[in-house]
Order: structure tokens, then sequence, then C-alpha cells
């Protein structure tokens, strides 16, 4: 029964299997499906970000530790994406926890683990949460640990399924901004490969690509990872968006000679104030385009809405690894030395690891900070197109959990899609994240 | 005799021998000078600043034509710097010539092959044009070759000396602005290495840290070259001032986070409206600093005010080559195929080169766009600090050549040096570049 769900979606969105991907393709635009989960072998199946897009390739979770890893380590990324992909390892974590004396327990513990992978993008908590509460409830009823699992598979597939069929919506909703001629800049990776399939920004800029609307995206290389010269750019291409890539620090110079007017982005977390925390720099784009009076959207999930944060400055940031900023001068340096344009004793490592420092830096030291989000003011945001509707920063304020509820509940039947009995009582709860 | 302004500029300063780098240095910081001429060798010789930072080494170059290259690949760079390089190229190339039939003729073609090596600085065109018009007019005057060549060598140790000495006024000038506790934004590199030594920018900065004034720099990363990971980072490390680096999209945040409260920038061309050309992204940082409130100084020579460019958007913009955005990523590539991490078979290649377009893309396409500047209307500019005095961008619009000449001619005479005779009637005109 718990397939259900998969098969739905799949076939209203026309995927067909893709053998050596193990991941479902979506036929109108060839894009893969970011994750899946085969309940025949009880392995998640995540498409291999970090290959991306030198290589096309998925793994295979089997244990719920790896999954956290897979999260952190960005194998599997984007709010919507990771908000999924963290109720399956949950999933995996009660499937290892079940012969043991307290399972349910054990996965609570793991579900705060999972949660707390990452803790900017709000739908990782809220999903995981979201999934155990509901199952908990379940195994609280009936005491069953079997009924206990049941619940997760149904609640996960429902989650996986939701955020493909919300995305239909907000592609939808979307169309309303998108004009004939429009250049589009973007950020980051808030597309496709950041949700299941055609979320975020992308999504909708792919939709109206693909009806026919003359549209061309601005992507930003997005340093230190680079997910829009990695992930965006091969998105695109494969759709066939016509893409033009620039580096971190041409927005202005965008407006002058790229023709610029709009910005799109994906985001991971929208506070009750309206202001959202997105990939570092979003912020900066923000406020350059209200110089050119140039509206800028978010395009995100109701799932990244934390109705109990209060402020945008409320959001934890995550700070992440020096090595993201330094690794390509390490290679720049080893392939100077291997074609003689340095010799032998050239450094390798810039700035030397003894002068590195992640404080305040002192004489003689240089800090690299690293931090992988910004958070823009509500008054630098045109609208969030959502997937329940394009909602101006002021709407978010007046937003409630059951208000939310109600339009999410009416999206899923309408997309044909059973709403998990006992989940209307849960949501509000997961909402208030 | 010609020989004496290097030698003034040298004891004024506090120049020492390097054996190994052939280059002198500043004892008091241990920063090399970007470029020297050795008269005795008849050899410009540069830092080679594609080394920086693995690599502390000079070249020498002998031929005009490779003298072009190293402009044109960014051995020297940095507006001041190259100003000069072009003048002492143009040397090169007199020596070169001197034995030809029309010599004269053979180096005023050279002279504009040199000077439009690289468009959008100013001092390159400035400063090769007065060398040539200077010695030229030793020419018309005696009819001599030698005593063509005499001039020129006469005025490129001028033009080198002036923009040390110079320099000095500019830091000076530039106490004005900081203040203990100061946070500085700086992008790209705009410093000791852009200039002949402790110009721009960073000699402002590097001045107050050696006074004793507690100064922090922040230092964008600047992509796609990097120069300010690689080269600002090295040169503000070497003299010890406490170095934050961030990428290029980590403005906003940095007002948060790491308590940024000022930008000084170098400046590659001032317009005569008040506007300056500078490296890309120059133009966002301003832009976002005026919604913060924080003060954004330019921080130049008199070399790169264009008094006959009316307007910042006249300013013609360099595009450089796609590899240099590329570059990382394909060393990326074969780093994951020599660990393991993707096959043989993965892409090397990112976007595939038959998908690059440097146009317009259309469908499938990819552009990559890469300008390495961008220009920054005098509203967003607080102040140009520079070696004739902090001038305001209205300030800037009032100036004549002669008043800047007069300006210049005082401070070049309190710092020691003679005016060489003749050049009066030429910076005037040099100017109007």
């Amino acid at each position: 029964m718990e397939l259900d769900y998969l098969k739905h979606v799949s076939n209203k969105l026309g995927l067909e299997e893709s053998p050596e991907l193990s991941l479902p393709i979506h036929k109108a635009t060839t894009l893969p499906v970011t994750l899946w989960y085969s309940h025949e072998e009880d392995s998640l199946i995540l498409l291999d970000q970090n290959k991306l897009p030198f290589e096309v390739q998925s793994i295979k979770i089997r244990d719920w530790k790896d999954g956290v890893v897979a999260i952190k380590n960005m194998v599997v990324r984007g709010s919507q994406a990771i908000g999924v992909a963290g109720a399956y390892t949950l999933l995996i974590g009660a499937l290892q926890a079940k012969s043991n004396p307290n399972p349910v327990e054990e996965v609570e513990k793991a579900a705060r683990e999972i949660a707390y992978a990452r803790p900017t993008a709000a739908p990782l908590a809220w999903a995981t949460f979201l999934a155990y509460d509901y199952s908990r409830k379940i195994y609280e009823e009936t005491g069953s640990v079997e009924r206990f699992i049941e619940g997760l598979r149904t609640i996960c597939d429902f989650i996986l399924a939701q955020d493909m069929a919300l995305n239909y919506y907000m592609r939808r909703y979307g169309q309303k901004i998108i004009k004939n001629g429009d250049v589009i800049m973007t950020h980051c990776n808030g597309g496709s490969l950041s949700s299941t399939l055609m979320g975020h920004a992308l999504g909708v800029v792919e939709e109206a690509y693909s009806n026919g609307v003359d549209v061309k995206v601005v992507s930003k290389e997005t340093r230190p990872r680079s997910q829009g010269y990695r992930l965006t750019v091969w998105e695109l291409n494969r759709v066939g968006v016509p893409t033009t890539i620039i580096t971190d620090n041409m927005i202005s110079i965008s407006f002058e000679k790229l023709g610029v007017n709009k910005a799109i982005l994906g985001a991971d977390r929208v506070a009750r104030d309206g202001s959202v925390a997105n990939k570092v720099g979003s912020a900066d784009i923000a406020r350059i385009f209200k110089y050119f009076k140039a509206p800028f959207y978010y395009a995100t999930s109701y799932s990244t809405i934390s109705l109990e944060v209060k402020r945008g400055s409320d959001i934890e940031i995550e700070e992440r690894s020096i090595d993201e900023v330094t690794y390509p001068y390490s290679l720049i340096a080893k392939d100077m030395k291997s074609k003689g344009l340095v010799s032998e004793k050239a450094l390798e490592e810039w700035p030397p690891s003894d002068r590195i420092v992640t404080r305040e830096p002192g004489r003689g030291q240089v800090r690299i900070f690293n931090p992988a989000f910004d958070v823009t003011p509500s008054r630098f945001i045109t609208a969030i197109i959502t997937d329940i509707g394009i909602l101006k920063p002021a709407q978010v304020r007046r937003l409630t959990e059951n208000k939310v509820l109600n339009m999410v509940k009416k999206k899923v039947l309408d997309f044909g899609l059973r709403f998990p009995e006992g989940l209307s009582t849960i949501v509000p709860q997961a909402l208030k994240k």
C-alpha cells in the first residue's frame, strides 16, 4: 500500500526507469529524480551530487549513519531534498533497530541526530520529526514495532510524493511572474536537484521554458562549493534552457551587459517575519536588485516556512569546513608544479596551515570564514513563490498552521494523493519547527 | 644620471637588495618592489605574480614583445604597476630598434601595441605615451637616436620613482580615514603588488598597521583569477596585518558576522564624472555598502584619472579568456578521477566545449561571461584617496590638467626627485587619455 504514493506520482508526472542510475527519470525533461526508496531492497537511492557534473551516478544507503554522512557531505543537498532524505534515513534507522530492546527510543535518538545534521534548512528537522511523530503515534496506539515501521514507510513515501506533487503547483504559480524575454539570475542550485523533481526556482523556469516561453538564466558560480556552476548549469543544460555562467562578483555588470531583469532563488528557511535564509550571497543579490528596481523572488515549498522562528536573525547559520574554500588552490599549486611553472619547492597549501585560524585573526594570521547561508531581510524580497501560492513577506506573517495545512491538503488531494490518516494533527505541530 | 631616481627612492624608502629575487625589498615590511629595471643588463625585472603565493620569483624581460605578453598574461598586473611596466617595455623596444632604419617610428608602433595590451586600466596607455612623447620631443630637438633612448631611460626611471614617491603621499592622506578597530573589506589586489610598492588600498592599510593602528582586513577571493585570495592575503600576511578570507558572495554577512565597517579598494580608471572602473565586483560591494551606510573608498594614483573620459559608461571593459573561469573545474575532475571518486569515463571539462559560447546562448548552450572590470557610479563612492589628496567624486569633476600637474610636481619635488625638464608640457597632454 505504501508504494501507491510513488507509483501515483510516477504515472502522473511521467517518470520512467533508468536502469543505469537506479533512479527514475522525468521523461519530458530527462531530469533524474534526486532520491528514491526501494522497499524491496530497503535502500535509499541518492543521486550523488558531489559527482555532478562530471558523472551521473547514484549511491545506495542501507545504514542510517551513512545517510547522515551523505546529508552532511552534501551527496544529497538542497532544502527540500534533504528533508525527504532525512525521513528515509530515519526509516532505515528503524529497520536496523527493529530487533533491539527499545527500538522506538533508538529511533527517537536517531531522529535527533538526523534532524540536526545540517542546521539551517528547515525541511530536514521538519520531515524527520514529522515522520517520527506520525509513526510514534501509531506505535503508541498499537504497541507494534511492525506497525511503527509500516507507518514510517507510509509517511516517508508520502513526504517524497508530496514534495513532487507540491512542486507541480509551485511551478504553476511561478508562471504568473515569468514573461517572454526574461533573463533570470539565480544563485546556488535551487531547482530539481535541490528538491525531488523540478522544485524551487529552476522548476519555475524549466516549466516556462518547456512551455515555449523565451527565458534565459544567468547562473552564479556560488563559491566555495560551486553548486551554480556544477549543478544549476548541468540541470538547465539537460533541459535545454539557455544559460550564462558568471562568477559571484558579477551582479551589477549583469544588468548592464546581460540584460538581467529578475532573480529567482530557492530557499532554505523562511522566518515568520518574511525574511529568508538561503545560500550565502543571496542577500547580496537581493540588495543589489533593489538598486536596479528589479524584482527579486524566492521559490520554495511550504516545508521551508518556520512559523515559530520570529525573525530572520534567529536562524542558525551553518559554518562549513575551510577545506571547501582552499581545495582548488592546492590543486592549482600541484598543477603548476607538474607543468614546471613553479619549482618542486613551491608551496602546495595556501595559506600555510600554521597561519590559518577560524576565529578572530591576530598578527600574521589568516582567518577563513565559510558560512553556508545568509539571511535576506523581507524588505528586499518581492515575493515568495510557494506551493500554496505566491506570498508577499507580509502574508507570511499572517499565516497560521491550520491555514497552511488546509492549503497543502487541498493540493495533495487535488493531485490524487491520499492524505495519511492522523497527519492533520501532526503537520501543524511539525510546522512549529 | 638616470639611475639617480632609482637610487634616491631606494634610500628614501629603505629598500635593500635581495639577490634571490633580483628585486629590491622594502626593509620595514619585507614587501618586494613589483618591478625594477637593470640599466647594466638592460632588462626589466618583474615579480612573477602568476606564481604567487606558491613561489616568490622574478623574471627578466629583454624583448619588448615578451613585455606585452607579461602584461597581457598578468605576470605584472594592477593599474599602477602595468603603467610602469609599459614604459619600460617601450624602452626595451627602443633598444631593439636602435640600429634599424626608422627606430623612432618603430617605437611609436610598439607604443600603440603596449598601450592597448589591456584596455581598462588608465596608467598603461598614460605611462607608455608619456614615455614616448617625452623622448620623441628630445629626438625632434636633437635628431639623435642615442638621446632619444637616454630620454626614455630618464622618463621610465622617473615614472617608476614617481609611483613609489606618490604612493607615500597616498598612504599619508589615507591615514585620515583609518580608525582604531576598523575592519576593512577589500577586493582583488589593490596594494603593493598592483603598484610598485605599497600603493592603492592596501598601502593605506599597511601604513596604518605599521604605525600601530589596530586594523584588520577582510579580503574577497576575487574569482576567477583570485587576486584577493592569492595576492592580497600573501601581501598582508607578509606585513602581518590580520586578515580574513571570504568568497565573493559574503559581503552582507561580513557586516553581521565579521564587523566590517569600511571598504577600500584600488582603482583602474577614474572618469571625469567621478565614477570608477575597477575589478569586477567592486560595484557590487559599493551598492551593498550604501545599504549598510558604511563608507566605501577607492585609493589610487592620479595616473588612473582620465579627465577626457566623461562618463564611467564610456570606459571600455576588458573581457578575458573563459579558461580563467573553467580552469579549477578541470583540475577538480582530474583530482576526483585520481582518487577514484569518479570513473575514468567521467567528464574532465565542464561545460563540454561544444556547448560553450561567448555570445547570447541558444537552446542547450552555455555562455561563460568573464568581464574583468565593472564601473561604480560616483554616488556610491564616499571618496577617492589619491596621491594628490582625498577627492570627493564632485572634486574629480572640477580637476584640470594643470591643477593636477602642479600638485604632482609639488609632491615629487618635496620627495626630493627632480621633475624631468620638458615634462610639464607633456603631462597635461598625457592626462587627457
